[in-house]
């Protein structure tokens, strides 16, 4: 069955009737939703000679047996964020399938292949981002700390994955599905305008950025609007607002695509009557070099002492997450690079800004590469989140190019 | 019967007793405790030759009927906020049962003399301070809008008053009840740190602050924080971070006791992995001069386009509520200055931030004058809100010689 890209986006145009609504995609992991989209998954792939398996952290794939072991892994994840768009996660899944599809009609292949379709990337219900990947990857290690949590309905989190046949106290056992993988490709939109900006429809990506996510505390005094003259006043807002601004230039200073992020800031008591008495930011930083994200953290760390001390604040640093910068394979990242060239004469080499599910299993040892395609206005998690169509068939066709590379030099290795 | 200021201090330590917890003063108006708090009263001012009346919008008065149907208000609430302190509100009632207590003792007074305690002050139940005093004052011009107010618990302000015996369509009518008024007195503790910042316990109150209160929101496009490099963002919080370290300048910029406070700051979508798509803040100005306050807006607004413009982000401006400073009467801030220096030799003229029921009455065309006693550490709305019992008694004696100096006035005007 030869290659037929217009396939996948007419597919990905179905799934997105299926599982989306006027406000954009609605599959959410641990839902019915999303439970719906993995059995559309699993009826696209019926007709082709695949053992198909759900492993204990949810994660689900499709085998078509090869004349090795050796395993080359394809992976996505299906569930979305809520009102997401119609490309993140599934995009990779649908043009996988795609390339399982040629792969299967020419008989059977020199080495296994696999597409795997990764439980909850997005954390969206629960705030815990890559799980299924995490736990086949052996990076679970927060199973205690997952057992307490709750959705926005206050639904434990064991409960709701229990009723979709998963034990979260069993779920590292997915671990055995990485023993044979000799190598992983993820196809994915850039989620971001650099392609766009350079008028490129692919790119290859030198691994995901490192992150240092941590909630920074000021406090100050609650104190009345009307009563407080200004130079009395311990306003922990104006610690907070001082570092918003801060982190920018820090990230500009620290150069090499590196970003800093305040997503969210929280004011208390937060009434128009009350000067800020505590302030809660989030911040989020980030870079493909690890000395370089050390010292934007204690950039950012100093700034805040700084600014603490100017406002009569204390300031407390809680760390949220952390993960080292994880580079992808060098021999892949060249094949991948190759294949691009091949099917849209040019590539760029950039480093991911997301983490993405190949993140995990490049850090469980997975020789891994990682496409980009083009995300127009760099827009994603939103039902605006777009790619063109035709951009969309090339990155099929440089994903079942690389894959037909990675066989061989599998088969060569 | 001669004045006793410590029997204030000891009925203040009792009303704390039966309606406050260890969190704090719960008098919340509308509420059971705030029913049991005006009992209290009542129970106190039993003995004394009053006549008792709650009007149409819940405002409790006690009346001393004198030689002449002109009236001297003395005026406080005895509602409190939710975990508040032990004196914003109730002493100047306590003080004025005292103060009238000490009149009824000589006779009949050459006026009338009531002690009115005003329904809802702080609004802390549906948000709408100064109920009680608007509507006696004619400028509870909100009654469309307050008929589908709730509270947190979704009960609806008409029905939840009317338990109270207040029909929200009739409350206009405690109109009525200024119609003999001749002057008002209030005692408040200060809620900020000037007179301790001086060393002084007493103040004389110049007028309340005009007040400009808007939401201004701040659109830019949330972007995944990983993958949108920094000189491509727009950033929301960026805008209101600027704005909220400026207000700050133009505080001092104006002097004459401005303020500019913004005490809340909400981002969408809020999350530690996007950048900031809307950034809503809440910017309370104050200043007791009208073109002072005017020109605060003013730059506030200008500096706000000029962020918008710098981070290319859209600003809009929502009035939330305007107030125009409004001044005390001249004659009776000389007597009360004049009170304060007899009982503690120094005084002080400070314009106060927070608004107070003599605000209302003063717009209503009573002269008014207010006295502040001095608040420990400025703090208040707050268990933590304290005087000194000696500086409550000199307050008691201050109140007091007014009262006496402003009866004077009146017989001889």
């Amino acid at each position: 069955m030869p290659l037929e890209p217009r396939r996948t986006v007419e597919e990905l145009r179905e799934l997105q009737a299926l599982t989306g609504d006027e406000h954009g995609a609605q599959r959410v992991a641990w839902t019915e939703t999303w439970a719906r989209a993995r059995d559309w998954l699993a009826g696209t792939l019926a007709e082709l000679p695949l053992e198909v398996e759900l492993d204990e952290a949810g994660n689900q794939w499709f085998t078509l047996r090869g004349r090795s072991q050796q395993a080359l892994l394809i992976g996505g994840h299906i569930d979305s964020v809520p009102n997401g768009g119609w490309l993140d996660g599934c995009l990779n899944l649908v043009a996988g399938c795609e390339v399982v599809r040629r792969i299967a009609g020419e008989g059977e292949p020199p080495v296994t292949v696999r597409l795997v379709n990764w439980a909850d990337e997005e954390g969206a219900r629960f705030g815990r981002s890559l799980f299924g990947s995490s736990a086949a990857a052996g990076s679970l290690d927060d199973v205690d700390e997952l057992r307490g949590r709750s959705d926005a309905e206050g639904r434990l989190l064991p409960e709701v994955l229990a009723e979709h046949g998963v034990d979260l106290d069993r779920a590292g056992e997915a671990g055995r599905q990485l023993e044979h993988a000799a190598a992983y490709l993820e196809l994915h939109i850039e989620q971001g305008p650099v392609l766009e900006a350079l008028g490129l429809p692919l790119g290859v990506v030198l691994g995901t950025f490192g992150v240092e996510r941590h909630r920074i505390r000021f406090t100050g005094q609650s104190a009345h609007a009307g009563s407080t003259p200004m130079d009395t006043r311990r306003d922990a807002l104006a610690g907070a607002a001082k570092l918003a601004l801060e982190i920018r230039e820090i990230a500009k200073r620290t150069g090499g695509g590196a970003v800093c992020t305040m997503g969210s800031c929280v004011t208390r008591p937060g009434i128009v009557t009350a000067v800020v008495g505590e302030c809660d930011v989030l911040l989020d930083q980030r870079h493909l070099d690890e000395a370089a994200l050390a010292g934007m953290l204690q950039a950012a760390e100093q700034a805040a002492r700084r600014f603490a001390a100017e406002e009569e604040l204390e300031v407390e640093w809680e760390r949220v997450w952390r993960i080292e910068p994880i580079p992808f394979d060098p021999d892949l990242i060249e094949l991948a690079d190759a294949s691009i060239r091949e099917v849209a004469q040019r590539s760029h080499r950039l480093p991911s800004g997301p983490l993405h599910d190949a993140a995990e299993v490049a850090r469980a040892g997975v020789p891994t590469a990682m496409l980009f395609v083009q995300s127009l206005r760099g827009l994603s998690h939103t039902p605006l989140e777009d790619t063109r169509e035709e951009e969309l068939e090339l990155a099929v066709r440089a994903l079942d190019r690389l894959a037909t590379t990675t066989i061989e030099r599998l088969g060569t290795g």
